[in-house]
C-alpha cells in the first residue's frame, strides 16, 4: 500500500472539487497501492479506500486491502461501482480520462444513474510524471538489464545474423537476466529500412554497410527501460557518419539544457534547431523524447507544443533522430532524470559510439 | 492487404446506414489490411479508403497503400481525421466503441466539428468472431509453441524449481521456439497459491504435493493461444483428485456440446451444471471461456449471459475451475473450433492427465 501516494492524490482531489477518484488502469492502480491486477477498480477520496474486483481476484484482494471497504462484485464490475457511489453518497467522481474507454465511460454514467457527476481528470498521471528516487533506481535497474543484453547482443552481430533473430537474441536475454520481457518489441533496422523509425525486424541479413539500428528496452518490476543505438555494421559512409554526428550533437544540445524550470518545448527546440540548421528538418518528424515509467509512454512529452516546465524528479527519453529514404536512419536516445541543479543521464555508462 | 474482409465490412456499414468506419484499434487494422502499425487511422467505406499516419509510419504507408487516400498528419493524426471526413462529405462516421479512448472519442466529435454524426460500432469484433481456415492455423501454429514449451518445462520441474523460474523458462522457450513471445504473462501457481485463479508467480519453491497449475499462451504472427494444465508435483490428495475429476467432467461436459446453433450460455451451463451438482459452484466463479486470435480475450465469451448463438468459425477455450482457499485451484483449459457438425479441439494431443 502506498499511503503517501494515495494521501497526495486526495489532496488534489479536493483541490478539483472531486469527492472521489474511480481508478481502473491497471498501472494507476499499481502506482497506488502495490497491487497487481486486471478488471479491478478503486473508489478513492477523504474518508473512502474502496477496491471492487470479482471472483478472479477475490481472495488476494480480501488478503491485501485490509481497512478498505472491499466488494467483491458478482454480477460485474460496472453494477458494484453504481452501488458503491450510492452507498457512500458520492456526488462527484472523478474518472482517468486518458485512459477510460468510450464504452466502460457509458456503462459507469448508466450505473450512477445520474446521481453523481462523472468528471474527467488526469489526476493519477499527474502525481507519477514525478518520479520518487525508488522510482528513478526501478528505471535504472531496468536500463542496465537492457544495457548488458545490448552488450551481448552486438557480440553476436555476425554475417548471418538478421534483424529478426538479434530481435529474438535480446528479448531472451532480457528474461534471462530478470526482466519481465521487453518493454514493447525491440526495433532492430538495419540500413536502408532504418529510415522508418518503428521498423518491424525482417528475417534478412544485416549487411556489412553503415550501422544497424538497436530500440530496445527490458521491463523489471513494471518499471520500462528505453534505449536506442547505432552498432556498426562494416564501412560507414561520409553521409551516414555526417547524420550520425549531427543527432549526436542535436542530442548533447537538448541534454545539456535539462534542468528544473526550463520550457519543455525549448529542450526540443535544443534538438530539432541543430538538425534544421544542418539543413535535416524535414528527415527529424517525430517527438524529441517521452516520459517514462510504469508505462513506456507516459509524461511528459518532450514535443515543440508542450509548453509546460520541466520539475524535479520527471524522468524522460532524448532521442533526436535523422531518417534518409534510401540510406538509412540515424536516433540516439538515453534517459535522463531531472535534478534539483540540472540532470543525470542514466544511460551514460553505454557506449555511444558509432 | 485484406479485399475480401474489407468488402465484407463495407457491407455491413451500409445496413447500418454508416457512409464509413474509422478504424484505429491496431488489432483491427492489421485485420483488414495486414498493415502493423501504431498510431494509425483508416477511414473505410464505399469509394472511400483513406489511411491517415504521422511520420513514423509514413514511409511504409506510402509503399504498403497503394491507391489510397494516403494522408500523413503534420499536425496529430485527429485534426487530418477531421480533414479528410469533411473533404470526402461523410456524414455518418462509425467508430470503434470498444477500444475507443474516451478522450479520443471527445478530440474526434470535436474535429468532426458536427459536421458527421459519430456512431458507435462494433463492425470489425463482429468480422473477426468468425474465423477463416488460416486463422485457424494461426492460433493452431501458436498452440503447438505453447504446447512444445510446456512438455520441456515440464521435464525441469524439479525440487528447486520455483513459480517464477518455471515462468522465465517459459518464456524463454516460447521465443527459442519462435514465438514473439507471451500472449499474457505465464500463470504458475502452485497449491494452495492456486485457488487465486491469475496468480502472480513468485520466487517460492514448489513443494511436492498435488499439482502445479500452469496456464499459459504463445504469440505468433499476431495470433494468440491459451492452455491450461494440470502438472503432477507429488502425492496428489483424494479431495485434490475429486476436483480435478470434476473440472474434467466438465470441460468434456461443454466440449461435447459444442456445435453450430448452440446456445452459447448452454455451453457455460454444461460445464457449470456439473461442478454446482458436485456441490463445488461457488468455487467456479469465472465464465467457462472466452474466444482468442489477434487478442487474447476477445468474441465471443463463454459466459452464462451470452444468448448469443454459436456460429461455424468460432474458435474459444473452455476453461473450466475449482479454486478452494487453502487446498488450492484446478483448471484444464482448451481451445476448440466451431465446424459444421460439431467442433475440433485445437489443443488435444497435449496430455491432460494429472
Amino acid at each position: 500500500m502506498r499511503k503517501d501516494r494515495i494521501a497526495a492524490l486526495i489532496e488534489g482531489l479536493e483541490k478539483n472539487k472531486l469527492d472521489a477518484l474511480l481508478v481502473m488502469k491497471p498501472e494507476s492502480v499499481k502506482y497506488l497501492t502495490s497491487f497487481s491486477a486486471d478488471n479491478t477498480a478503486l473508489i478513492i477520496g477523504k474518508g473512502k479506500k474502496i477496491v471492487i474486483t470479482g471472483f478472479i481476484h477475490a481472495e488476494e484482494a480480501s488478503e491485501f486491502f485490509r481497512g478498505w471497504d472491499t466488494r467483491i462484485a458478482k454480477k460485474g464490475i460496472y453494477a458494484e461501482i453504481g452501488r458503491a457511489a450510492a452507498a457512500r453518497r458520492i456526488k462527484r467522481l472523478g474518472f482517468e480520462a486518458l485512459s477510460l474507454g468510450f464504452t466502460q465511460y457509458k456503462n459507469i454514467k448508466r450505473v450512477l444513474k445520474g446521481a453523481a457527476d462523472f468528471a474527467a481528470t488526469d489526476a493519477v498521471e499527474s502525481l507519477r510524471e514525478i518520479k520518487e528516487r525508488g522510482e528513478i533506481l526501478a528505471i535504472k535497474k531496468a536500463a542496465a538489464i537492457t544495457a548488458r543484453a545490448l552488450k551481448e547482443a552486438k557480440r553476436g552481430l555476425g554475417p548471418n545474423a538478421t534483424e529478426a533473430s538479434v530481435s529474438r537474441h535480446i528479448k531472451r536475454l532480457f528474461i534471462k537476466y530478470g526482466a519481465e520481457g521487453p518493454a514493447f518489441e525491440p526495433i532492430v533496422a538495419a540500413p536502408p529500412a532504418s529510415s522508418r523509425p518503428h521498423h518491424i525486424p525482417r528475417a534478412k541479413r544485416l549487411g556489412r554497410r553503415n550501422a544497424l539500428l538497436i530500440d530496445i528496452g527490458a521491463k523489471l518490476n513494471g518499471y520500462n527501460s528505453d534505449l536506442t543505438r547505432m552498432c556498426r555494421l562494416g564501412r560507414i559512409k561520409p553521409k551516414f557518419l555526417d547524420i550520425y554526428n549531427i543527432t549526436a550533437e542535436a542530442q548533447n544540445r537538448a541534454i545539456a539544457r535539462v534542468r528544473p524550470g526550463v520550457k519543455i518545448s525549448d529542450i526540443d527546440r535544443a534538438a530539432r534547431g541543430h538538425i534544421e540548421a544542418k539543413g535535416f528538418g524535414r528527415f527529424f518528424g517525430h517527438g524529441t523524447g517521452h516520459g517514462l515509467g510504469l508505462e513506456i509512454h507516459e509524461r511528459p512529452y518532450i514535443a515543440r507544443n508542450n509548453n509546460a516546465r520541466l520539475k524535479e524528479g520527471m524522468v524522460f527519453t532524448i532521442e533526436p533522430g535523422i531518417y534518409i529514404p534510401g540510406l538509412g536512419g540515424v536516433r540516439i536516445e538515453d534517459i535522463v532524470y531531472v535534478e534539483k541543479n540540472g540532470c543525470r543521464v542514466l544511460t551514460d555508462d553505454i557506449d555511444k559510439s558509432i
